[in-house]
């Protein structure tokens, strides 16, 4: 295994940690896998720097979009093998210093193929999230973005919104209980990532929060029409849709 | 101390463990002070049962709105003293065997007069505050009911419509991570109280919502217009609310 980071600190700290580090991207290669694991904006620029000598290796990229490593993929040479994969998990942490064996240990890996994504290349990109401990969903790249619009996006804009409206509690803001609290936490995303994941999803974002603007209009209008059934079965929709997600 | 309950197995509960309980209602004055503690649609008719005989007692209400102690208080008895309380506390879990000495213990008291309230009757509910362990603050119903909208309605609201929203992301919602867990949370809040929390306080909690929309609008229009100053400058405004809510 060889490793390459652009942080002459982060390749002292990895070769002084035992890891066969190299002075430049493309010593990587050739490898039997090449995981692209950068911020989301040089994903596109670090795989166009690797294809050229790229021959059968997998090149995985593990970022947090997929849109735009699908359009690269149609374009790139024949030979060359891309796949998708976006562990989902994290910490607030990075560096070398943050790394941890089990940050990815029973977490879901979405692993999504581009127009250079054959069956082996799938095999190899689903052995190494196994490997990792992840446990293993393929979606396209199409149904990925949209469900991280829903996921990641919504929840920083309605969190974010819901801080913004809080001044209207004037002095009492600061007596907020544990409901605003945990509602609003994620408004306090560190200001690039938090608009990296407004911005760079933009399409499926937008129409993300329509949507969530119409479902809070329609409970709005149940409230200001006193329309007790209406307001009860939105209420127990919404109930409904997050018990899903305490099994 | 005497103690009222309309079920008898609290009734029961609360003898067993040395209260002194009486069979009516009428039966607690005379008294200091009567503290009224029954779910909100109860709070109005139980004073209302207690200001014929109230004579010199301070009867305190606990409930989570105010408006309607409000509008009771400026018809009650010229000699009646009531005053607002709301011990911003709670449990999920309820009845006799749920309470604890702790609970209030550093939590917000907020006392709100009404028509009725004397500066010896607001003196002793800051006492009777103090002495659960609260942190008094005073403001008027008008300010307290807009806060509530604000801190207890609109994390519900937006909390539901982002969990029905969840649907959109098909089958990689089940693979939703802390953020969507956190902010979609209120969402599971009991089907009758997360009615009530809505539709109780229907003018302050429409007004909080409409507000609420504008700032998602408002979001959406900078992520469509790729305008990234607004962005930030939106999302900066939202993380400076909340971080007045860390210290």
């Amino acid at each position: 295994m060889r490793a390459f980071d652009i942080s002459d600190a982060a390749r002292d700290a990895a070769r002084a940690a035992g890891i066969d580090t190299v002075e430049r991207l493309e010593e990587l290669l050739p490898a039997d896998v090449a995981i692209v694991a950068t911020p989301l904006a040089s994903v596109v620029t670090t795989l166009a720097a690797l294809v050229e000598r790229a021959g059968s290796t997998v090149l995985i990229e593990v970022g947090s979009l997929k849109a735009a490593v699908a359009v690269f993929a149609e374009t790139a040479p024949r030979a060359v093998r891309i796949v998708g994969m976006h562990p989902m998990a994290g910490a607030t942490t990075a560096g070398f210093a943050a790394a941890r064996v089990d940050l990815f240990r029973g977490r879901p890996f979405l692993i999504v193929p581009t127009a250079r994504s054959d069956a082996s290349a799938m095999a190899v990109a689903g052995t190494v999230a196994r490997d990792a401990g992840g446990v293993v969903t393929v979606c396209s790249a199409e149904v990925h973005d949209r469900a991280m619009a829903v996921l990641l996006s919504a929840p920083l804009a309605v969190a974010s919104a819901l801080a913004v409206t809080g001044v209207q509690a004037g002095p009492l803001l600061s007596h907020a209980g544990p409901g605003f609290r945990d509602t609003t936490r994620l408004a306090g995303t560190p200001l690039d990532l938090a608009e990296q994941l407004l911005s760079a999803n933009a399409g499926h974002v937008v129409a993300a929060l329509a949507a969530l603007r119409a479902a809070l209009q329609e409970l709005e209008g149940a409230v200001a029409d006193r329309d007790r059934d209406a307001l009860r079965r939105l209420l127990a929709r919404a109930a409904e849709v997050r018990a899903t997600l305490d099994s």
